[in-house]
């Protein structure tokens, strides 16, 4: 564990540099909530013309503070904010907690910078700039200007809004879930979201990672942390629409990195994207309460037959449809329901349910084997009492002694259903006001089970390369002052990545054309080559389906004289002479280097799928051949290489490798490519293989 | 208004038949409910054994009661429930409020229908049976066993399932979202929901109804009263994914029909479909509260950033995406926020907004010509008080004066932020707890904009058509005992309809043949007609692309052959001769006949689009003009009609036309048409229209 962030967030001894005597004032209202929080290790209000601020000695500098200090709240105006980081540095402050505003988000970033280095220089870490502060139960500590330390619990959040941070202090009280921790991250001048998933992973009050995020800087480290993480980690993004993307860019100044690359970013680093600020809520309850749902075999208990069918629905979209249970669960089941009941899943044990059916069934499902997750509703009746459904669940729970199967609950009613509600929450059993939330919280614990193991499958680093070979080409396209690679140049490097590109060389003679020709023998395709001429089809620069040495020495020329009328001064490398590769089903393979995470990988039908449909997926690079599977599954026209129309599979072994070797290659060249695609890619029958047709590389600037 | 359903809704005078003394029996909770609620209009309990039931007097029967009785509510067991319908129906009540079980929900079909038929008998309605009762907050009436009357709204809800009912009454409560009515609706053995839409749209106190559906009877009628209604519809229905279907089956005993076409109806309708029981009560709160979103601007003003973006996200899920405000807008919003907020929308007044801040903008936006929408969010601060800002919210509101534009707000923060919330929605603005469900509100609004327009649009009954020819051919296949008609009857009925089929016609000899194809012009397709020979290709009775007349007179024969080899006893009609008609891009239009709404037609592009992504749009039939254009844009492959790759758009006018004249095809023949299509549709440029090459018709058994 990292000392320094302990010492910045669970402090031992703290001063408050800029303190205040008047209420109002945020140097006071940090000391006042310290004090209110109930922090015993020592808090030192600092300012040069205060002698006592709420009955403590204040000091004029940190470095009269006569005990050691771990961390330093600063609140004072951010042109005296340097002076204060050299005495804190030299009373050997382990963090500064900086609240102040001023900085990189007014356009005041030297300054900020600045003041990171300062801060390094003496060891120490920055939070903030421009934060609501930090707060943490478990130390007692509210070293911010929100309000009061939120309802206790047992997931830690990180917000990149202060605003939304002071909102969400106050909703742990009136939703009844509460965090141990709330760290305002701010500007992340130093300590950025990445160092927090770090820490908070060895943090032993934190059980779960609870994030606010409107833009990463280091993407990649990110995605690391959290796939390094043993926590479950909730996220929501803010800004993943195309107007929300330029408004977050707008309210934080940072580049927001394109937004669909998010998603596959969170789902590489596997944490759970929340869909909105109740869905985090929602779902931090549950991971924080709940062990993932490592089977597919849902089964639901309810009294209500209506409420059962909506859970039905639900769980569908959740990802986690239901099954009938097997005969002899349902028969189990028969022994607590009337004759109008259902067995089958929705087990419907009817209004006439009680305490008793509740208990008994619960336990029976807990306990049986084909049952991976148990979600139980209840509608209020004038029959029951709340309460004690509450408690019969629990005590069936801790009747099994099971740990390690997930249970989440709904009751629908009134107050007397909210309290017993609030009561299952308090000892452990996530509950929710709709039958539908119940369902998607287990899906969560579901997507988590599914997300670690696709996190824990290993990167492929193992491909045999020529990585020199590539850095000749592209020092070579530098040196000409070039980033666009021609189709030779950019195949080149494919093949020096081991990818199965098809067979093609430059001709710079008719003959050697024919020559080529013959020992790939026909059809053959010819295409000019030249930095110049970026679309050849427009410039009569391509003949296809040639068959003959007469049609190869006819297409040659055709082609060199289409090209000079085109563009008389083009420089022009040659003609590429090329197997015509028989037809298969047509895939692209691209990548964009990506401004907050790096090189990511992209895939897709062609045709009108990537046109029209829009229909690809993305991932950061480099991948596991695990995610390399799962992309080509994650599309809608997945069936299509599954074999459609009485064609037989594809072969996706081979298609995965090549993106496997693809995300490699992109990575490997991060410094240098910055864009590319395959395209199309065939891909034939199982065991037959792929061919890349087309190649296309565009250097960073 | 309906009379005899006032009689039963809003009844004067109520017997309760079954009243008992016992409290815990249902007899005995009605009429305490009745005393409770308040209901004042006469309370008659019904017991042959009693003399006085908490304090009314009690009759032997509804005949010894001296005043009018409009409503009985029916509490003794079904077996005895026949004496009392006759009794009732002399006493001359209107209706029949049958809480009693034991009919068709366990098998008793027929005494379920005798009960109606015994009512009907005496111009009496049933409610029920197998239900909780009705309850009306405008006329103190609780003719339930539901504890007490559901807080005080201005929606009325119709629920198929009694358990939710008792829920959603104390959840009005917590929820602090009300009702005028509960209407639960049980067996729907008469009184089905097409009725209660069709009385709730007259009824004085309702301003919003309210659906909780598992299972329509008459699909047709439920569309066409809600399509009359006047007052915003939202329904939540049950059983919607494929497990579910079967879970809703198995409860209601009810033939859900096919889960994909209720979608599709409730969008004809014009009811806005609820996704889940969250989401029917929000959605309610919104249409029961503001006007429909008339236009696609959408304003947000917030004092947080962070939940301004969230919420940019939200508008672009719900349909309504935020565009940045005219210059001049932003203009006016500056004056009310500092320098480092955002004036462009979501406007950003930062956290330094006050009341005065958000009385100005909100005024503002209101009354701006380019807002026709707006969303107010506020992020609890330590500076301001939250009453405060709704007050100067409903201030700004009635200021303006503005009653046709619709305003949602989300408050997020703790308990203060709850009352200004609850003190909004009392006072007329919906507010939530969550800036997502404040967008997605304002995107219901939208949507009931929207589906206003279409439900008014006119469905086109005016087409030609040669009715007499298409039953004639039904006549001819049915005398013949099948059920499946050749593609040459198939076409006919087409033809008949005024569908643009390839031309065509039926060859019983060489010299026809060649006859047809010298008339239609060369290329030609020949095709086997033979009720016993379905795959035709299989067959070998398929010939295309024939240019000759010598080719035809070999095609005649080989066809004739090759059938003969396949199937030697089958019965041949001749072979279809027909024009080739040019590639165009390949759609489908095919019809089922739903068990619930009848004739409903599917449209859908050929090939991968409905084979592999299920692309595929449905409406129940006859369709609008309106709604035919807009079936075309429902497909997620839409750009393909509108051109792709360099093609020029597609003739979408025409392919409306057959869609609309398909539709109305299958509904005028819906008695006999079970399924149908037409496949492939082959649609040219714009003006060139669109060719139905094949056609393919089966009856109802």
């Amino acid at each position: 564990m990292d000392d320094v962030l302990t010492g910045l967030l669970r402090p031992k001894g703290i001063a408050v540099v800029g303190a205040s005597a008047t209420p109002g004032k945020i140097g006071h209202t940090v000391v006042k909530n310290l004090i209110d929080g109930g922090y015993k290790d020592g808090i030192y209000p600092i300012n040069p013309t205060a002698d006592e601020i709420l009955g403590y000695k204040v000091y004029k500098s940190v470095l009269d503070v006569p005990d050691p200090i771990d961390a330093a709240v600063i609140t004072i105006p951010a042109k005296y904010v340097m002076e204060t980081v050299k005495e804190c540095g030299e009373k050997g402050v382990k963090g500064l907690i900086v609240i102040t505003s001023g900085f990189s988000e007014v356009g005041e970033v030297e300054l900020e910078k600045e003041l990171v280095r300062l801060a390094h220089s003496y060891g120490m870490r920055v939070l903030g700039p421009n934060i609501v502060g930090t707060l943490s139960n478990s130390d007692k500590l509210n070293a911010s200007f929100a309000p009061f330390l939120p309802l206790v619990g047992t997931s830690s959040l990180v917000s990149q809004s202060g605003a939304l941070l002071i909102a969400i202090d106050a909703i742990t009280y009136t939703r009844g879930i509460g965090f141990d921790k709330l760290i305002s991250i701010g500007n992340m001048s130093d300590v950025n979201i990445a160092d927090t998933v770090g820490w908070l992973n060895e943090d032993e009050s934190t059980r779960c990672i609870t994030l606010y995020i409107e833009g990463l800087k280091d993407g990649r480290r990110f995605i690391n942390e959290c796939a390094k993480a043993k926590k479950p980690i909730v996220v929501l993004k803010a800004g993943v629409s195309e107007h929300g993307a330029v408004a977050a860019a707008s309210h934080t100044g940072s580049l927001a990195g394109a937004r669909h690359i998010y998603g596959a970013a969170f789902e590489q680093a596997g944490a759970i994207q929340a869909t909105d600020l109740s869905d985090l809520f929602n779902s931090t309850l549950a991971l924080s309460l709940q062990p993932p749902m490592r089977g597919e075999n849902l089964l639901i208990i309810t009294n209500g037959g209506g409420v059962g069918v909506l859970a039905t629905d639900s769980a569908e979209s959740a990802g986690i449809p239901l099954k009938f249970a097997p005969e002899t669960v349902q028969e189990e089941f028969k022994k607590h329901m009337p004759s109008f009941g259902s067995a089958k899943n929705p087990v419907d044990l009817t209004g006439m349910a009680g305490n008793d059916w509740y208990f008994e069934t619960t336990k029976f499902a807990l306990s049986h084997d084909w049952v991976d997750g148990l979600i139980v509703l209840y509608c209020e009746t004038a029959i029951t009492n709340p309460m004690e459904i509450a408690q019969s669940l629990y005590n069936a729970l801790k009747e099994t002694g099971i740990t390690d199967k997930p249970i989440t609950t709904s009751f629908v009613g009134g107050e007397r259903s909210d309290s017993a509600m609030q009561w299952l929450v308090e000892n452990g059993i996530p509950a929710y006001n709709d039958p539908d939330l119940a369902v998607k919280a287990m899906g969560t614990l579901r997507e988590y089970a599914v997300l670690q193991d696709l996190k824990n499958s290993p990167i492929n680093n193992d491909h045999e390369v020529d990585r020199q070979t590539a850095l000749d080409i592209i020092a070579n396209v530098r040196a000409e002052g070039r980033t666009g690679l021609t189709e030779v140049e950019s195949k080149s490097i494919f093949k020096a990545y081991g990818l199965p590109i098809v067979r093609s060389d430059l001709a710079t003679s008719e003959d050697e054309a024919v020559k080529l020709a013959e020992s790939y023998g026909y059809p053959i395709v010819m295409k000019i080559v030249s930095p110049d001429i970026l679309h050849k089809s427009d410039a009569g620069g391509v003949k296809v389906n040639i068959n003959s040495e007469a049609e190869i020495r006819e297409a040659y020329q055709t082609i060199l004289t289409n090209a000079k009328a085109h563009k008389p001064d083009a420089e022009i490398h040659g003609i590429l002479v090329q197997e015509m590769a028989p037809w298969g089903t047509e895939t692209i393979v691209g990548s964009v280097n990506d401004v907050t995470f790096g090189p990511t990988v992209m895939f897709g039908l062609g045709g009108i799928f990537v046109e029209v449909l829009k229909d690809v997926v993305f991932r950061v690079a480099p991948i596991s051949d695990m995610e390399a599977i799962k992309m080509l599954d994650a599309i809608r026209g997945a069936p299509i290489l599954d074999g459609v129309r009485g064609e037989g599979p594809r072969d996706k072994k081979a298609l995965a490798e090549v993106l496997s070797k693809y995300a490699y290659m992109i990575s490997d060249l991060g410094e240098h490519i910055q864009e590319s695609d395959a395209n199309p890619i065939l891909v034939y029958e199982v065991g037959k293989g792929v061919k890349i047709v087309d190649a296309r590389i565009i250097l960073k600037d």
